[in-house]
């Protein structure tokens, strides 16, 4: 999120893998199952190593949904948020807003693009 | 789940409720928001009383993810399972493997039918 | 809550001690401290056996704010319950929204009268 | 609180944003929601992001109740140190005392200025 | 506590093992330590699964300090209540007051007498 | 446990499956994966929706380490049981002591007998 | 410690204030209480402030009994230590083995000289 | 795991006393118990104050199990992990799949080499 460096935002980020093909290998190096539900199996849970532990250390979390994907995992995420009690700020355009209602619900925030979570993220680390 | 009350499982449902008018509607009876983002959001906040209580009630989970709709709170309600150490069992058609690996990683069983839902419902509550 | 009862609810209520002198002399049956602060403070402790009690074996507290008293106590028990991540009601005139927006950020549904609330519970308990 | 600073103690402070008028409109960046108990809804939800942080990572709490407003939202706090375990401290004037009784039940202090809160922080943190 | 079964109370009480020769020896039934260091680590080990468990089960716990014994298990489970939230009272004479001050401290009560403790339960449990 | 039985304990025993063909198959019905790593791991996911919820709704487990077979599940639920604090027995013959002794030190008895177990069980759950 | 300082050891110590005459009067900076159960009380809870933070931030706790007074506030830290799953090591005479046995139980070392603190502390922090 | 140094991972790595003789004798600076048993109960706590520190304050933990000794306590120390929801890492021969099917279930992946182990923290922490 450039607009936090811009800023000198006291803030920094962490991300689970965004490069798709290296996520939806992640467990291959451990050799391929033929099956395809074994292969994913096994990627996901190499994948949640870090994505848990960046869950479980941050102070807020951003669950953006686009609008291409189903993106089951950032729904599951924003939940495993809501049940430790770890605040998050849901991204996503108006459209979805039926569909998320139930993310959206325990979210701290909803924003439509990354400047509004980085105003929010400024707001509450510097505002006085 | 009417293949347990044939097998006279000791088991007992609990669900959201399933009736999509009534649950979009949940929150007007405390007036309806013109804004559509508020009327989700103060519904979505009455069917967590329900969802939340029998969440932590229940001793396993049914996940299900159908066809037709995006169901990201489907796979919000498997993050909070995940999250609280609640067993759960996805129940969703082989396509959507890939989309759903991330919510399947956690969960202790993946079916493809209500009636393989059933029968290790039957297997963990009778087999000796 | 007669509402309830007329509607045959799968539901029972329970509260703290609102007799309010009996209340605030909860603590004085292990004898009567001259200084104000620690008569309170031990009458607090006695009623706070019961209310916690109540508060982590119900599944959803309706937390009431009337007009006459400034109630912190009953915002506390909100926070409470927010902490837990125990699903809570508000109960409150309209004229306290600003004063109570703390309160009712993690609270599921903000209700204006006893009518509603037995709308919610009746919605979340017997709705299919 | 400039008493800890001339004392030189091992102790930083945080806060809630405290400048009203920028706490209130903490939501509108997101959009300003026409309905009054919405936006006062979102405004308190982008503040709890601090909040709560800052509750959860602190490692005492100072719940200040002043003389003009009715403050649920400190008497929210307090309850959810309360039910955290985080010690708090609360500090009010004595005429509060009854009403803040519930409040000051769990407190591991009652202060009545802030010279006594800084003294109390000093006696933790250095007396040897 | 007799005072209990005559005012009809809807309370139930339980207890560790209170015949101390029979405490003493609980572990002597899974071999017999030479050594007293093991011999009490044993018996105090087996003695844990039954106060545990009842701890952890209980509404609210009584913890009673007599005057012949050093009774440091008392002041454990005390500390193992306050740890876990667990509301309990305490009952002692006053000649133990200083001794006894961090025991007390998050006690919800201090009772001298098992009188004052029933009226205590009494109190919470059936007024209105 | 038949000696149980025979002293009238209030004490009801649950356990894994045992038949271990039934067992070893738990996940075949959901489809049979050719790799025996996954043929193992989905049905070791199956027979865990059994074994997580009847170790965290029991009192006391129960962990038998027989002289046939590795039993590293056994030791692995001895692990879970330590971390959530539940109470455990172990029930080994002497001749594991040295390589069961990490396993050994947080139950709260070692047993070499099933006797042994119902003589804690009566004295835990009967002696007044 | 002095012989960590000695050795050397990635170890640094916190402890309860131990200045008696202080500790009995921490609360007295916030008014002096005329009932001596107060003032004990109001001191009890101000020195909890600094206990249960180092309780919850240390890797391990030491409990020491002396012989001269009752102590059962270490008793009661050992028990909040236990609830929490933290570490401790008692330090008693073994003239107290029978007393304390309850409170060595789920302690992970029983010393009886400061001497063999260091040893332990060495061991686990330095050993390969 | 010299892998990691070569690649300059941000990791660095934890691990119990790995000198067999000196692990068994941990307990013997505290005097040495006659009955195997006891000796090894000693040594075997002494040990966790290390271990269960490392496993809290790990992100991921690695469990290898080896081909000589039967290891009940890497498989004790993989269902502690599994309780507390800590990522964890299997580390062992193909040819003990079966008998560790229940410890590889909860685990997020399974290696059969140091060097899977290092490509996976190496993924996990490094890859953008």
């Amino acid at each position: 999120m450039d607009g936090c460096a811009g800023d000198q935002l006291p803030v920094s980020f962490t991300s689970a893998v965004t490069d798709h093909d290296a996520s939806d290998a992640a467990g291959d190096l451990l050799g391929v199952p033929e099956n395809q539900f074994w292969r994913d199996h096994q990627s996901s849970k190499v994948n949640a190593i870090r994505i848990r532990t960046l869950i479980e250390n941050c102070d807020v979390a951003v669950i953006r949904f686009g609008n291409k994907y189903k993106q089951w995992n950032a729904a599951f995420d924003a939940g495993f948020c809501a049940a430790l009690g770890k605040p998050y700020i849901t991204l996503h355009d108006p459209e979805h807003i039926h569909a998320l209602k139930e993310v959206d619900g325990p979210a701290l925030a909803w924003a439509t693009s990354p400047e509004q979570v980085v105003d929010i993220l400024k707001y509450v680390t510097t505002k006085e």
